[in-house]
C-alpha cells in the first residue's frame, strides 16, 4: 500500500482547493485519511450546491462517514487547505476527528474576503451582544424532548 | 395566509424534537420561517443518516436553501428546540439567518449527555491547547488557492 507523508496529503488538499477556485466552487479543499489510506476528499461547494454548510471539511466528513457507514470518524486525520472556520472545527469535534492539519490560516483567508475571524469573534460574545438576534422562548418546554430521549431505551448515543 | 406566533412555531420545533427522540433520531428539532411562512423543518438525523453534521439546524438550513434555490437565507428566522451548538451557530452566520429563537439551553442539553459547552470551550482555546491536535503544514502554499480565486473573474461570492 502506498504510504503518504503529511505534506503529500496536504498538497492534494491544496490542489483540490485550487481546482475548485477556478471551476465554480469555493477555494478550499480537504482530504480525510484513516490508517494511511485516503478515505474521502472534497472541495467547497456552497454556491454550486446551494448549501451554505457545504464547506470542504463538512463535505469530506460527510463523504468519509458515508463510505465507512458510521457517524464516528475516530482514528481519522483531516487535512484542509485552510484553517477550519468554527462550523467546520465544531464538526470535527462532533465527528471525533483525531487531528487537523491545515496550510492557510484565518489571515490568509481574510485577504480574499473570507472573514472566518468575524464568526470566531461572534461565537465568543455573550448571546445578547451577537449580530444575529438570539432570543429564548418557551424555556419551560425545553426539557420535553430531552425527557423523551432519556426515557427511550433504544436510543443511539453519538 | 395563516400567521404564526413565535410560540406556535417553537411548539412545532419542540414537537419535531420530541418525535425524533422516540423514533431513532436525536432529540432536536428546527423550523425556518420567511415572511411568516414555514420554509423548512427538520430534526436531528446524525445516527440515522451516518452524518455527524446532520443536526436539526443544519438539516433545516440545507432544506430551506434547496427549496429557495439559494445559499443565502437573508430574511429568514430560525426556531430551534435547543440553543445551537457552535457548528450550527456558525452555520447560521454563513447562511445569513436574521434571528435565532431557542427553547432549551446548553445546560438542559448537558443533563442528557449533549455537552455542547465542551465544544464552545474548546473553540475558545488557543489551537495548541485544544484536545484535537492542530498542526500547520506547508504554510507557504496556503495562499495558492486564494490567489487562483482572486484571479477568477467568474467567481460567485457567498
Amino acid at each position: 500500500m502506498k504510504s503518504y507523508t503529511n505534506e503529500e496529503i496536504m498538497a492534494k488538499a491544496i490542489a483540490l482547493a485550487k481546482e475548485s477556485a477556478t471551476s465554480g466552487g469555493g477555494p478550499f479543499g480537504c482530504v480525510i485519511v484513516k490508517d494511511g489510506k485516503i478515505i474521502a476528499s472534497a472541495s467547497n461547494s456552497v454556491t454550486k450546491d446551494f448549501d451554505p454548510t457545504a464547506h470542504a471539511e463538512v463535505n469530506a466528513i460527510r463523504s468519509a462517514c458515508k463510505k465507512l457507514k458510521t457517524f464516528d470518524l475516530d482514528g481519522c486525520l483531516l487535512y484542509t487547505s485552510c484553517e477550519p472556520c468554527p462550523m467546520c472545527l465544531a464538526a470535527c469535534y462532533w465527528a471525533h476527528i483525531d487531528a487537523i492539519y491545515y496550510s492557510g490560516n484565518q489571515d490568509d483567508a481574510a485577504t480574499v474576503g473570507f472573514d472566518d475571524r468575524y464568526i470566531y469573534r461572534q461565537i465568543d460574545l455573550k448571546k445578547e451582544k451577537r449580530s444575529i438576534l438570539m432570543q429564548r422562548i418557551l424555556p419551560e418546554q425545553g426539557m420535553v424532548p430531552f425527557q423523551a430521549w432519556k426515557e427511550n431505551e433504544d436510543k443511539i448515543h453519538y
